[in-house]
């Protein structure tokens, strides 16, 4: 019987996932889902990224949390639309409440939806919520074992941002056993390599997010 | 009907978290369940520990992990006996695979058992095993906002591991509010402030686990 809830659960949330998917695609706004441990810089990329976009292309953020409204304050303080989603102890989002939060935005004047996951690296992973792709944030503080010890986020991912580059050498971080085994998992994945402390590698991310509106939107450059 | 389920689940684990307790404090087993983020450093405190313990009392280690059994092997290499619990993608351990795990130790024979549970501030925190404490772990490195954003854990904790200090200055944690922030949660927790890559205040923790040690077993310093 459990299982078969589960099972529900599941299809249920899928279900509204593919409208949620739908519905973004009739407004031709994309959503990227950020899933990562907590601590290891999704707030700080997203708000490096907001500033890089600002005035170029129109972002809202979805920010998804156990507890508290420390990180939607900190992006709110970038003047883009936010929804808070604090899940009240929930490890993860689910399509019912995106489809809630984006009917809080005004789509067609949105091109970009990010959405800040609960900081997990295991069951944010199992749950579609009807985003283009789920970017997979890891950080070198988090050591190059993550891929292999969960490999289920890298697999669904359709990029990796490596976070905290500057830590590199003052951490147990080797760099060819991370990439090694993110592509045993899932070759094709980019892996974007930044510190969002030093800046470093943060362009590499954001043309990556600028070639997946070019391809989502099917329409040329559309970031003045 | 959901919740029901939920509910049952919650249950059920409790029942049996009783029973493991039960059945631990019958062998004068003190078993402590560690929880932190992926890559704080668990598995590392957990080589130290072994280290220093060695020789002194009797450890036994189970690992949970959703995947690989990279830990186990670590863990193994101390020549101390461990149980490697694959959750197969699941995102916390619950005190039925801990029973298991426990009839493959002798635990006449051990006076501790260490868990490392699955890397993640949430789900964990949720479930009882039958621990006599839970342990919260987490690192300079994932920044000073840990215990406003994932209070449970920091509630349900008996002490907190603060690893990975010969990272501060280096990234973004202010001490203060990582300790305000745990004050307010919980006012009595200890925290043990150290870097398992340069051995700082591996002491204090070694000296909370046999002062818990001495508590549990009511028999004065037990450890040679």
């Amino acid at each position: 019987m459990e299982i078969k809830v589960m099972k529900n659960i599941l299809g249920a949330n899928q279900q509204r996932a593919d409208n949620v998917r739908a519905m973004l695609r009739g407004h031709n706004t994309l959503m990227l889902n950020l899933i990562g441990s907590p601590g290891c810089g999704k707030t700080t990329l997203l708000e490096k990224t907001l500033e890089r976009f600002k005035g170029r292309c129109n972002v809202a953020v979805i920010e998804g949390d156990v507890a508290s409204d420390r990180d939607a304050r900190r992006i709110q303080a970038h003047d883009v639309p936010v929804v808070l989603i604090n899940t009240d102890g929930a490890c993860h989002l689910e399509s019912i409440s995106i489809e809630k939060a984006l009917a809080e935005f005004d789509l067609d004047a949105i091109d970009i939806v990010f959405v800040e996951n609960v900081g997990n690296l295991v069951c944010p992973a199992e749950f579609d919520i009807g985003e283009y792709a789920k970017i997979a944030v890891s950080s070198v503080a988090e050591g190059d074992d993550k891929p292999e010890k969960y490999p289920l986020l890298f697999r669904e991912a359709k990029a990796v941002v490596l976070n905290k580059t500057d830590l590199t050498g003052l951490c147990e971080f080797n760099r060819n056993t991370f990439m090694e085994s993110l592509g045993r998992l899932n070759g094709r994945l980019p892996v974007l390599e930044v510190s969002c402390r030093n800046g470093t590698g943060l362009e590499g991310w954001f043309s990556w997010i600028e070639e997946a509106l070019r391809i989502y939107t099917g329409s040329g450059p559309h970031i003045t």
